[in-house]
């Protein structure tokens, strides 16, 4: 899976990259076009790729099962599941795409406009980024999720999916080009990388003529190698050390809710909680009832020496566990002092993903929302509303950690940028 | 001046790299401080800078004439004049300062809100990037201005200046620290890097968890380089070839005058016009008046065939002049055949930076805006208009050509991120 730059030798990575130079380019014609296609075309294309894979879904569940009959054997559970497509799931990746589809054409939106005292009138208007590289692992409705997003945004994508996928990824590729076809648009608007060759990688991290952002989707490990190669900006999140803090003024019941389903509503999400931070005139109060849903719910908590003494079921937490994400049924839990301590110890050990508050101190609250540099900060509420369909934004690309261009849940909106248009009469400069 | 990356030899281009690891963890301490400064004591450091500047002049004049004498003989005249200062020089900056102080706070602003369905309440409110790296020439206006812009976003700045103006950079940046220690801002806020030793460029670019961006300053040669071997985010203009095209439908006087202003009022600004495209049915009504116009204001006059058979004191463009930026009193003309023409002309030769068009036709007019992908589209206005202050912007770090996070004009707005607060009672995912 961390199969990134390293490049076949010699000649054949040269071929690979010819291959790859050619594809890319297609890529940079195709968003020409995409870049003034109209709402109806690009809904059109959307609606008629979910029509597709509804038509040829045998086809794809045929092409996924070698791939499922071909993965090594000792792939991991959770890869294989991810892996695996059902009828459930590829009905789901045609429901996705017509509700991209039925999402407001997020290129030419007004962003801003004004006049300027000399007649000038200036309007930002939002773009296409350009052309998209998706690098992901072996999750085929990916290749249906992510080229439909960027496909709306009017962008070019060129996919390129992990190898153990490659065949139910062309399958559902060849479906978003059937769409694209009967819509009249570029077949290139989306295009699977032919090869698994990992030379192919290398290639689109050192295309920045052709491509205009890489958006890598999977591990750590593929994530981190894409940040540090790409010649071409990248838009990714890294670890999502996500944290609840219980206020000396929070409600014990929301409290033990929230921290519950911020940890174990699903462990395996980067906006899982995986750090219970408890302001100290509470841990007597508040904290046992917290600990016995969390260990009844089936999760293991490691916590400091104060939390270890209320309860034998509490394992010692070292300080490593401040700075893991576990995406799992763990937890540590941690005393602090206020909501400066909670705010000290995130700004340490966090990664700026994703923090709840729980208080009934609306200044409190306020200070924990300000003072805090992370993507999403929030009040009386579980982490797990990270997430771009919980935002309202219909669908995402993933969530980025990093502060340019886009923060938070990317979303169509977050796969444009914006020109200025600016009307006058006649206007020369002095 | 393209003293970018080539390191020291060993032990010393490590001194350097842990003299600017200091430094930069100083900048990223500070950057959490001033996120949450006060509007008031962000501009009340300002505006102590702009006094400080004042009071010291002299120093500051005097560290100038020692850059000045010391700077090597052979210094383009354009590149020695830049690096000049002079008391109204000096004033410029203090009032810069001012005015910098004098625009609306860019952290805090509420970009926009919703509810959802849930109850939840989600608020996307602007924050500062955090530590900006600027890398510039010898321009030592450029130390207070960029100095200026990021305090005001609530950013830390780490200036790296020209070897040249080295003395004049350090005399402002003390200024600037005067402004930050009478406000009760971290000194570490604004930092001059110590050393001209080009191993700190090197430094800074490969330092991505300090410095959340870098923006180069100056010719060609350092942008391109910056670019290429930064492994932070750059944010960075690299050429302005600028196209106005007259239409067959354009005010001849219109068309003449706009054409003269985009050239020739300042020639060596990224907006000036590099290429006039004029369009075939006007070319003899209109183009040898503009001709005339350019040819008396001292400007060379390069044209295709057609172009050269209108008027003697017409050259012979070559090919490369459709993609060259003079930044000189030289402009390339060419005959196109209608908007369409114009387009494809400015989509294969031009900088994507700003072009616009000479019209009366609205849907010609509208044509030319939406079909082109360039960060400024002007209808009926000189291209010289591309600047932040112009704008309306207030002040400018610069104008971006790439198209993540900002594109065009970089002002204080462009120079914050953002991050989404949500408020709930108590609401877990289902």
């Amino acid at each position: 899976m961390n199969e990134v730059t390293k490049p076949a030798a010699g000649s054949a990575a040269d071929g690979i990259r010819a291959q790859m130079e050619t594809l890319a380019k297609a890529a940079r014609d195709a968003s020409a076009v995409l870049a003034t296609a109209t709402t109806e075309a690009k809904n059109s294309a959307l609606k008629a790729a979910a029509a597709a894979i509804r038509a040829r879904a045998a086809e794809i569940q045929a092409a996924n099962d070698e791939d499922m009959a071909k993965a090594p054997n000792d792939l991991k559970p959770s890869f294989r599941d991810r892996l695996k497509l059902t009828d459930e799931r590829i009905e789901a990746m045609a429901t996705g795409l017509e509700e991209v589809a039925a999402l407001p054409d997020p290129v030419g939106r007004e962003l801003a406009r004004w006049q300027r005292p000399n007649g000038l009138d200036i309007a930002r208007v939002a773009t296409p980024l350009g052309v998209i590289g998706i690098i992901y692992e072996s999750r085929p409705n990916v290749t249906a999720d992510a080229g439909g997003l960027c496909l709306k945004a009017g962008n070019a994508a060129i996919l390129r999916g992990g190898s153990e996928s490659i065949r139910s990824s062309r399958a559902i590729a060849g479906c978003l080009q059937d769409g694209l076809r009967a819509a009249g648009l570029p077949e290139a608007s989306i295009q699977m990388v032919p090869t698994t060759d990992r030379a192919a990688v290398g290639a689109m991290l050192t295309m920045p003529d052709y491509i205009d952002i890489i958006v890598p989707r999977g591990g750590k490990g593929l994530i981190a190698r894409v940040q540090r190669e790409s010649r071409v900006p990248v838009m990714a999140h890294l670890d999502g050390i996500c944290h609840v803090y219980v206020d000396a003024a929070a409600d014990a019941a929301m409290a033990r809710d929230i921290v519950l389903n911020a940890k174990m509503r699903r462990t395996g999400i980067c906006g899982a909680a995986e750090t219970l931070l408890v302001d100290r005139p509470v841990v007597e109060s508040h904290l046992p009832a917290i600990i016995s849903a969390l260990d009844e719910a089936g999760c293991e908590v490691r916590g400091d020496d104060t939390v270890q003494s209320l309860d034998t079921r509490v394992t010692a937490a070292t300080d490593a566990d401040w700075e893991t994400e576990y995406l799992d049924a763990i937890i540590s839990v941690k005393v602090v002092d206020g909501v400066e301590g909670a705010i000290r110890h995130i700004e340490t050990h966090g990664s700026h993903h994703t923090e709840a508050i729980v208080t009934e101190d609306a200044a409190t609250a306020e200070r924990f929302l300000s003072g805090l540099d992370s993507a999403i900060v929030l009040w009386n509420a579980s982490t797990q509303y990270a997430d771009g369909g919980e935002f309202g934004m219909g669908a995402e690309i993933g969530i980025s950690t990093g502060k340019l261009h886009a923060r938070g849940p990317v979303g169509a909106e977050q796969l444009t940028s914006y020109k200025y248009v600016v009307r006058g009469n006649g206007q020369t400069r002095p």
